[in-house]
């Protein structure tokens, strides 16, 4: 008997969609006003979900205090208040499109959370759009 | 490795739930205050979920103005300040619940969009009502 | 020492903007999509505000069930599930705009609360464009 | 062809995390400000889920006004208002997580509801912590 | 020039309306089901409103995270998880009714922030029940 | 007798926090991360409100079309994925807190808007800050 845990987040970043194998004119065509090169930003909204087996004791599939942790270490320390394309390892080379984003988070996730536990990760970049991965 | 993709759009509609089939009585029955000769209406919320694989070069499964502007021509130029019964091919003679809906945006969606794609549909009917389908 | 309270409540219509003193071109001119002769809609939000003095035996301004009450028998049972043009005495000639909305709900609202109370209407007819009217 | 139905519902409850088999010390660790022994409280909103066949004579799965019906009598009037652990028989002994609010919320539906329905629940703690159970 | 800077808060708590000057039966009369001896609970949204002249050098009215940090010692550490009640000073006579709470939060604030700022609480007990204080 | 009508929007844009007359210390102490060199981003949400008689003709105080095609060609067309700081004429020097946007947004309504309306910005930066000005 297996629950689904949901932890929502926010972080404030600023980006920009670029694919440096594409020459400019590629980049302007395929990225239109998100190619910017001085960069726009939004508000990120993070929802984790983690499904396992409820512990008979604690009544938890896992303590929402261990998520909300992970997501400050993870995401929030990393990302937020920065530059994607600039301030971080993860998206100096790689486009830090909506999928891109959310595929990195997952990979940071799984990483750190028990085999036993399904990851999936759902990112809002605007109120219309929003993506999700799960792994496969 | 596949990413899901959603895109959400509005559109405000005049509605009845009716079968021509039933007699007024079973129509009153089935439908009450839905079944008001004079139509009601609703603001819909859409949110269309297409999933695919990531493109290594945009870092897009698919770019969201593709879906913004089928969107625009399927739906929004089609139903939009529309009686649904009255106004529109579809629900001439198809009651326009929201589960018929819904299968027809889903319709329309799946024609347009590239076999590839994994297509789904969510529609808000009210805050508190709404639907999915995802073809199966 | 004045609080105001709030109650929220939901209502859903169809409804044509539309005045018999104009003619059809003018009319489509004016109103545009939501002129629509087979009619459109929506659903409304009406936010009542009461502000007055808190009763210290209760510490309330108004009890909440009330307000909940009145908006029952006054909004709900009148115009949900209706067509505001066709269905209701007050929009029988007077134009079914948000403005006009808000008005008849106030003065409603204004006839049935103690004179001792600020009544004030805020209607959503979408999530983008909404409307308040306290009675000045 | 199936179609997910969702029906919304909210309730206003206290609890307290405990588990009368640990000790004080054990609880105070494991569950933290959520054991305190005067008991906290949430808005609770209840997402109902309900997936099957359409009925090609009336367009529904499921009228929604059955799942209000019975979000009603198995839930807002056993829950609202109510303290979780000390006005309720499920969570005499049991938990009351969100996790396990859940599980029971699925079980009441899941025994109400006809068999050819696939049935998930949705339960929002706060707006940040939230899980969901659809009986696997 | 004067600007209002907004900053939103969430808490947790249980209370129970109840005026211990009346008779029990007078208190289940006046306060139905919000008068259960064994408490519910709300998550409670706290919207801190200050109004004032912007800093030239700043650009800021006031830094957020000062209202943040008062939030949180003022309201969140005192109210949070916590019984209204009977875990907190101010509710031990005063009945916790929306009302009451937000004039409690508003005289926490007022004597804790520069006379020169407005002050304004506004305070959501549920989705559709609020109130708004602004000392006067 | 004077209505408010309301019109939301969404903008998306790159800015950091910055006082070309402060030292880099000063600025880093003041506006600590969001004094990012490389810039960090939001999804900001307009709210215009404009007050003033309803025209008993039309029934509206201004059409919302034309609020619409305001806030497309005044903000919409000069913020939307831009950089405030590097991009934008206004922000060159002034500091982009929010305040100092909702005022610059304020007079470009101001000027463009009949004398006769009353006219107040309300800008959020994120889901918990936002600020208001109506120009007194």
């Amino acid at each position: 008997m297996k629950v689904s845990v949901f932890r929502k987040a926010h972080f404030n970043a600023a980006h920009r969609l670029h694919n440096a194998l594409l020459s400019e004119e590629e980049n302007k065509e395929i990225f239109g006003l998100c190619n910017n090169p001085n960069y726009h930003g939004h508000n990120y909204v993070l929802e984790l979900q983690v499904k396992g087996e409820v512990d008979p004791i604690t009544g938890f599939v896992i303590d929402t205090k261990i998520l909300k942790n992970l997501i400050q270490s993870e995401v929030h320390d990393q990302f937020d208040h920065r530059n994607l394309n600039l301030d971080t390892a993860e998206f100096k080379t790689l486009n830090p499109s909506a999928e891109n984003i959310a595929i990195v988070i997952w990979e940071k996730m799984r990483a750190k959370l028990p085999e036993s536990l399904a990851v999936s990760v759902k990112l809002y970049e605007t109120e219309n759009n929003y993506v999700e991965f799960d792994g496969q």
